[in-house]
């Protein structure tokens, strides 16, 4: 029943998207688009040029912020339809396993059935909930970089 | 002896600085500066507004981005007297400690002469080395986050 996890879906990328480049700017500086979401995962791109590092391949602080959006969009989108939620990162991890040579394309997967109750019954009981999310760079058929993060959401006003 | 690992210290925040805004545009949309180099500690500063999160906090992406740069800087001054090395980042982790409410500052340390002595003999005898580094996000007297991440150093042209 993943669907009734999130609204309108066919216009769920278009509303991330908005809400990044108004919130963020380097997401505007990264040229970043939010390219596909079905509900099980959501894609992330962005070109290599302004993307790069001193070899003229992706820039690991691009990478890495690439992946961080896709994961932090799926908490966005899974939390969009309550009032005044504040999500954070509070801890991520990231292997580089190769060079990215053309545009970068981050995905991340939206967390399992009891992964997602747990956070957000834990959310509704306590205004505060934490869940872990994936992501992973590809090129082609290859991985070039996996991403872990835990994020923590919070309900109302104060940051979290 | 520290120093001796070093080409002048003097100028070395404006030689980094140089490089860094020459080889990676997102430095320049960060507007990074290398702000001190003591031999020790390497400080990297960018102010807020375009590394601003939907809260008008430091970006995530941002930290990390400035703390990566901060630890890859120092790689590429121990490494600068050099020909033709590659430095990339191999694996980083962060740990997001409390929100940064004004410029973002990044402190990475140079590290201990044992691993210092065991990346360079390594380097010279294999071409390849890896070292890990520490950095952190301060502001005022506290941390905001800290990040540690493994660096592999190339001799030669081949991308590492």
């Amino acid at each position: 029943m993943q669907n009734n996890l999130f609204a309108d879906l066919q216009t769920a990328t278009g509303r991330l998207q908005d809400y990044l480049h108004r919130a963020i700017p380097l997401v505007t500086a990264m040229q970043v688009s939010v390219s596909a979401f079905d509900g099980k995962y959501l894609v992330l791109r962005a070109p290599l040029a302004p993307n790069a590092n001193h070899q003229g391949t992706g820039f690991g602080g691009s990478l890495h912020g690439l992946a961080t959006l896709a994961c932090w969009g799926i908490v966005w989108l899974l939390l969009e339809r309550l009032p005044e939620t504040n999500i954070v990162v509070a801890e991520s991890r990231m292997r580089y396993l190769a060079p990215v040579t053309s545009d970068l394309v981050a995905e991340a997967r939206v967390p399992g059935p009891i992964a997602l109750e747990r956070f957000r019954s834990t959310l509704a009981r306590r205004g505060r909930a934490r869940v872990d999310l994936a992501a992973r760079i590809v090129e082609g058929a290859g991985d070039r970089a996996v991403f872990q993060a835990t994020f923590v959401a919070s309900l109302g006003r104060q940051a979290g």
